[in-house]
């Protein structure tokens, strides 16, 4: 695997790696990247995978600086998955002015849900990866549905700015007690590990009454909100939409999403699940 | 001469093109435009010129229902001068939704010199630059000195979003009297047009006066919009600033260049000259 460090080589790289696939992720892997990674050999002739901490899509008081750095374990993993080279440039190769001067800023999906708590987070997203995808020039790029919110603003800008690349969209990775695999997981306390498939249990809940034709979405959202709450969660949203637009869920829609965020102790846990009626 | 359409046309036309040089217009082309079609010539194995009338970067109460459309007269010139494609999408090709939802927005400069007198303009130059790149997909393109803001922005937005283009600025193409070759100068009455080199000649002579070592900016720019005031023309600005960042510049700057917009009736007229000391 090769690992390449600046813009000028990763661009003389990709000039003879054929049908590129591209996995951008910001370290600290597991097997939720491993399926992406999957995904993108099964697509292209070439795989390169990208790590890097951006601190743009960080807000204030975030975990920029704690977020787990974990090079060699992740080189071993990428290695082991057939990974052809790995983009790992150093935060002034991507920011050699410091500041982003040229920002692209999503509509207004970026102010709700997740955006509601984590202000320029979506802008900060959409930038960079519209830098990764310059420089890396790939021909598809793999995003994990655990990010649903993130991959629904990448699917639109790519649409909406005309973006040669497509967008493969991987399920989640889960742990056997239903967990979404986040490089976040590590931050829990084994006190914590053991309370966190609750998220998922009540979107499943939901999920559940849904197809059984429950149609009071803001009864079912409540109902969710409260046992996170009572078993001791800081619960950001519990929110049923549209999958495809992420728009609010009207009574009676067909493809629907149910997406969550939520704090346990100090770490913010997120989650989601697709209802097709 | 091929004239294509659609965005699935434009992407199958240039994977046979090698390298591709793209020049971007609004149509109602002139000798300026023909100068850009000139430069990528000498540099790629195929040149593209696109003629899209952008709406997204005409404000309110601009000329946008207004301006020239004169298709037939512009392919001639295209094909006289060796063009190999033409890219010449209805507006629905570019802006299905009608509404752009993701834009790319431009640091404080966008709000300066035209910007001051034409909010939103840059952000609307800037998105439709990189759709039509995305679309596109040069590996150069062209862009006249006439509208030096917009070549700064273009410049920094590439350098800024690492899109992998090079830039090539071509100078701006003159009348013998030296009045800058314009779309716009179609607008002006045969009395405005006798009027209108007065713009270059204030421009003129606050370059000689620089390289004759005044460093009083202030003053000469009070000078030449006083003459312009007086002779009847709605001044915009008279700015000298720095050349490579449009910068305020301070006395002493040894890269210079001097701008200005102004109004003749109702036409509106921008120029520049760059004085290197």
């Amino acid at each position: 695997m090769e690992i390449i460090r600046t813009v000028a080589e990763m661009r003389a790289w990709r000039r003879q790696a054929g049908k590129l696939a591209f996995v951008p992720t910001m370290g600290n892997l597991h097997a939720g990247h491993l399926a992406l990674v999957k995904a993108a050999r099964e697509r292209a002739d070439k795989v390169v995978v990208s790590i890097f901490v951006n601190r743009l899509q960080f807000g204030q008081g975030e975990d920029f600086g704690a977020y787990p750095r974990t090079f060699d374990a992740d080189c071993d993993k990428l290695r082991a998955a057939g990974v052809d080279a790995l983009f790992f440039p150093e935060e002034q190769e991507l920011y050699p002015r410091v500041r982003q001067d040229f920002n692209v800023e999503p509509p207004n999906i970026q102010n709700e849900l997740c955006g509601a708590f984590r202000p320029g987070h979506f802008r900060g997203v959409a930038t960079v990866v519209t830098k990764l995808f310059n420089i890396v020039q790939p021909d598809l790029a793999c995003f994990g549905k655990k990010d649903f919110q993130q991959l629904h603003v990448i699917r639109a800008m790519v649409d909406d700015l005309n973006s040669p690349i497509e967008i493969v969209p991987v399920d989640t990775g889960r742990a056997d007690d239903g967990l979404a695999l986040s490089s976040r997981n590590g931050y829990l306390s084994a006190e914590e590990r053991a309370e966190a498939p609750r998220l998922y249990r009540n979107l499943e809940q939901i999920r559940q009454r849904l197809q059984d034709g429950d149609h009071d979405y803001a009864a079912l959202e409540q109902a969710a909100r409260d046992d996170l709450a009572q078993a001791g969660w800081i619960v950001d949203y519990v929110e049923i939409r549209q999958a495809d637009t992420l728009a609010v869920a009207h009574a009676g829609e067909k493809r629907l999403v149910v997406l969550a965020a939520a704090r346990l102790g100090r770490t913010r846990l997120i989650d989601n699940i697709e209802v097709f009626r």
